[in-house]
């Protein structure tokens, strides 16, 4: 047997980590998706110790040693060492003290803010926010002096690397100053317009259930290594040979079992198309939470919501539950599932609104890590926000800043990947429209191919080698910015009477 | 905060070992029932992961140390130190490079032995099989040597502590000498009694689900701690406060899938049913796997197969299913349920006949394990022994000495759980009869609780403190014999005109 490098160790070393991530993955889809409520406690321990053990092998004193000697032989070896040793100096930051109690802290928080939630009541979860909000800026402290970065920036670096506050901040000011223009525009333009029709139900779940993993497995999605069932939640887990996908159905209305299948697809095609000759190592991973949203959202925003994929699917679903074929054409279809509407609620927004929730909490969350937002402050300032931004005032807090569970949980740097995501998914499909011939002709038969076999290599198959401006710059010659999003936008929203020529007969 | 003592060290690292475990149940279930096949390989490095976590947290040399100092302050704590001092010897015994061995060998065998039985090809699947032959002889002589134990009784220590092979032989010897006489009886008996009828299909898988999962509650499995799935070989899993349990359902027939949901609930209830203030414990645990196949053979056996209980089930039946009322009848359920056919096949065989093809296994791994059967003779000598024992010989291995999995993934001294279980069950049995009045009145109205809530005094809540034997002295004042399975064999079989009195209309 051959003596392993210092590199040889730490590849077997952050394999054995990423192991111990997949069995954590696994117990977190099992939670989700089909534990007995009784389990829960036994669950978080069951997390808390695999969480324990996946930081004492990254901080064991050989891996230290390790990281200082290893050399790499190539790129990919040398990206990979690059994201090992930032792995190494995030986790080292944090005291653990720290580690353990914000783990306490915001599992308790957390808790009373599902009571709070559903009471409206923000003063009752805010003693346990504040602490929560508290140790937060402890952790951010710690890893911004260990990283050279802003206290909110070494948070955000947590979820996406490679892009700063500063850039996000100048993308989120011209977004906001395109939909004080574009917003008012859609609206008029959508009044005018006849109210779109939604089929009535009853949809049998059993036939959404069908129809949603056809939907799954038509997009590209490999059931020998996948997972579809029914959570409260949609979500995307598991891990790459064996991803888990999740949906939930109501049976008066197929839309959101359908989209989510559609989104956490998405997600599910990235995972999948990871380069499988990196699996667990860190080279090997996702590039960040950015770079994931972009995956579901060309996949459910670009191509799926297109009229040719709409097409297809309004035949699919009028042979599937019959009734008046003018329900499923893509005039009616296309503003049905388009639909416009300034509201409170994050994950009910539109795609042209979406972008306004992220901007407010973007904001809110960075002055609250500054120190110039307090969380006796939060509500005001959220409706302030929300005001300025879109014009509406939320009623309560639980369609305002008790709406979402990240905040309250610790998750602090997350939110602007979701809109990252969808401006990095409008700018790759720029792209791919620009190479691939008939991208339009393929949605129209249903088919995602042409685009996934162009993502696997552009993006998927990168794994991490790359961040998320550099996978851009290589696919679309550019860094993320704002313009094919905007283009998209106006296309979709703002140019409907030239979209009209392109809708085929049902 | 106190500083721990040894012992209380020693807790805190038995807790997180058997979390630890946790986890690679919870992933055991996931592979048996839910896990996409592509999971298979990935599922395969988990387990192996979080095995050699389990043996490194196990054998830190902080263990030992704790292990020698440690001072217990009651008798718990006493027969807790005890079990760990010997989960430690064990696995201090085995060389590493020997364990890693049987890992593989074992995984191998595993995979050719499905295609030779699928094939009844026993020699390809021999030289596999020899390997693991060996690789399980040098572990047993290593346990031997410092359990001071012959190899064959430090294989069978891991599954059962507390009895030996002697006692075993003795047991089985008897057991032999009454199925000789026993077994021509009842055939004789039934030969000359009507066929009992089967019901016909369809019954709809889930009208099947909905009744099984009825009678899991009914027998008093809590479905907030647990889950009811369906798997290729049914068996029970999961923790204590998350049991999962699973069964296979045949549309033409009910009784597989009914009988093998109650025999994996008497498995589950004794899970949930063990100490809580010594959850994580050795102590806290199943006090071995003959007590456990005692729990689901004296829920499945000894109550839900008895006359009284099958009247009740006969009428849910016929409220579920409908058709003729005789089907349901006991006189029907009774025979058809209870019925005794010398068999090729252990899982199908009858509880008259089970022990014979346990009896067979014993004798045969035992020659294995000592050296006086070598795995080129195995089929042969499997053939010999069973026209012995039941006076048939199988037509090929497939239905001999292929039929098991044990051997082929290594696993040797289980087999005679099985049978001591079926003992035990029946002295237990005996021992609840005597001391709960009007058990058959509660049985007749499908209701199990005064047996459970004598079951959970005198095996659930004991866990590990006492071992088989001593279980059964303070709760029936015996050691494990013969005596009241034979009483039962013969009263259920032997006896059955004086049993047509207890019968009560459907």
């Amino acid at each position: 047997m051959t003596k392993l490098t210092a590199y040889g160790r730490l590849a077997a070393r952050f394999r054995r980590i990423a192991t111990i991530g997949e069995c954590a993955s696994m117990l977190g889809w099992d939670a989700a998706a089909v534990m007995p409520p009784g389990g829960g406690a036994a669950r978080g321990d069951q997390l808390a110790a695999l969480a324990v053990l996946h930081h004492e092998h990254l901080l064991a004193p050989e891996a230290a040693a390790d990281l200082a000697a290893a050399e790499p032989s190539d790129e990919w070896e040398a990206a990979n060492l690059r994201l090992m040793r930032h792995a190494y100096a995030r986790a080292k930051a944090l005291p653990a003290d720290v580690v353990e109690a914000q783990a306490k802290a915001n599992s308790n928080c957390e808790q009373v803010w599902r009571i709070a939630r559903k009471q409206a009541d923000y003063k009752q979860v805010q003693p346990h926010f504040s602490e929560v909000l508290n140790l937060t800026r402890e952790a951010a402290a710690a890893l911004s002096a260990e990283l050279g970065l802003s206290p909110y920036d070494a948070l955000m670096d947590g979820y996406q690397r490679g892009i700063g506050t500063d850039d996000v901040a100048a993308l989120f000011a011209a977004y906001e100053d395109f939909l004080a223009t574009a917003l008012p525009q859609v609206e008029e333009y959508q009044a005018r317009q006849p109210a779109p029709m939604r089929p009535a139900g009853p949809f049998p779940i059993p036939v959404q259930q069908n129809l949603c993993r056809d939907i799954a497995q038509r997009l590209g999605l490999d059931f020998a290594h996948a997972r579809l069932d029914e959570s409260a939640h949609p979500f995307s887990g598991g891990t790459q040979t064996d991803v888990r996908i999740t949906t939930r159905y109501l049976e008066e209305d197929f839309t959101s079992a359908i989209l989510a299948v559609v989104h956490e697809t998405g997600h599910a095609l990235y995972e999948q198309g990871l380069p499988s000759a990196y699996a667990r190592l860190p080279v090997g991973e996702a590039a960040g939470m950015a770079v994931h949203e972009s995956q579901s959202l060309i996949v459910e925003m670009q191509a799926f919501r297109s009229d040719a994929f709409l097409g297809w699917l309004g035949s699919r679903l009028h042979t599937t539950f019959g009734g008046e074929p003018e329900l499923y054409c893509t005039e009616n279809m296309g503003p049905l599932w388009r639909h416009v509407e300034r509201n409170f609620i994050r994950v009910d927004a539109d795609e042209l609104t979406y972008p306004a929730h992220v901007i407010l909490r973007f904001r809110l969350e960075r002055a609250m890590i500054d120190g110039t937002l307090s969380a006796a402050d939060l509500p005001g300032a959220w409706n302030d926000g929300f005001q300025a931004l879109l014009g509406i005032t939320p009623p309560d807090d639980a369609k305002g800043c008790l709406q979402d569970i990240h905040w309250y949980d610790g998750t602090f740097g997350y939110f602007p990947s979701y809109t990252l995501g969808a401006m990095a998914a409008a700018q790759l499909m720029q792209a791919a429209r620009a190479q691939i011939p008939d991208l339009d002709t393929a949605f129209g038969r249903g088919d995602l191919s042409p685009l996934l076999a162009w993502l696997r290599v552009h993006v998927h198959g990168v794994g991490s080698r790359l961040d998320l401006n550099a996978i851009l710059e290589q696919a679309t010659r550019h860094k993320l910015d704002l313009r094919a999003f905007q283009e998209h936008l106006r296309e979709r929203y703002l140019n409907m009477a030239g979209r009209a020529e392109a809708r085929g007969p049902l």
